[in-house]
């Protein structure tokens, strides 16, 4: 017995992450069908202490990596945090909450290097779209995750050293869930899409 | 024979979606692995002229339907264009070869109700989130896309009937890719992360 097997709370993970679980289809884990990942995904608030992969990690950011840009100008730069000291400076920004999670991730954009339309910041768009496609990756691993968009910048920008062109528009925790939270309501799909003319309900 | 059997055009296209081919896995279609679907998105600029089938409208506006937004206010809106001739009025916007599409998908959001920090924009990344949301599902089913973001506003508004109070963020054309682009280059992983501070390459 190792002193994992006498922690009742590693239990759960070995068993949901043991590799005799899922070998039937890959030696990783079963496939995660697109549209699951989608349904799947939650805003989770409460997480374990168990330390998340290197190779999770890597996974999560090839997917933000990969992400399409404005003329691909990938404005992003993503921070791992998992150092306890800059998580609690970062998580003192506005959610003091989020420094339980083993890991937070911080994205900052490059407010002008996207192109603009009019008074319409495309670097929001752009670090949304990369951000999302992290937390759909996290999500397909397994890993909770909360988009956090109501902090203090300054606080975030001081803790990691970012630099006064970049802007940090969001963070989240990252690591196993440890709540099952209900999906959150959404409207009806005719209350948010219309045929060849814009038509709300 | 059918005259779509006629048809060489529809031959790869009837053999691509034969119910035959994929019926082993899913009567629908194989399955396909999430990050699959991330790594095999592409622009695409060329389109066939075949309808987008109804199921497959409803199932990527479904992934955006199910988008996470800030304090869950989905401030979106998005318009199926398939009337030619409303269709070629959102193309001349901008990007008149996208009227060549069988469908174009106009993502419009309200400003002002998700919250804002600062000065940044949360209705950007909102919309962001929700688009490429549906874009990923899209290419989760096979079919092409391709984010516009520079266009006049003013053009497609008039086009569509947005009210005064909605913003025209984006939209794409939406249908059966005539073309098969190599993936862009990308920044390395060390290039756009750094843990623990932020650290630019």
């Amino acid at each position: 017995m190792t002193p994992e097997d006498r922690d009742p709370k590693q239990w759960n993970r070995k068993t949901q992450r043991s590799p005799a679980a899922h070998m039937i289809i890959t030696p990783r884990r079963p496939l995660v069908e697109f549209m699951d990942v989608i349904r799947q995904r939650r805003s989770i608030r409460k997480y374990r202490p168990d330390p998340v992969l290197q190779e999770d990690i890597e996974y999560v950011l090839e997917a933000a990596r990969l992400a399409p840009s404005w003329a691909n100008s990938q404005c992003w730069h993503f921070v791992i945090v998992n150092d306890p000291q800059v998580k609690k400076a970062v998580a003192q920004a506005g959610n003091s909450w989020t420094a339980q999670a083993p890991v937070l991730v911080v994205a900052c954009a490059h407010p002008t290097r996207p192109g603009t339309k009019g008074d319409q910041q495309y670097y929001m768009l752009d670090i949304g779209i990369a951000m999302e496609h992290l937390i759909l990756a996290a999500a397909d691993r397994g890993l909770g995750t909360c988009w956090i968009g109501a902090f203090k910048e300054e606080v975030v920008k001081k803790a990691l050293g970012v630099p006064e062109s970049m802007r940090v528009v969001a963070f989240t925790p990252l690591g196993y869930p440890a709540e099952s939270p209900r999906p959150q309501q959404r409207k009806a799909l005719n209350q948010i899409a219309s045929s060849n003319r814009y038509e709300a309900r």
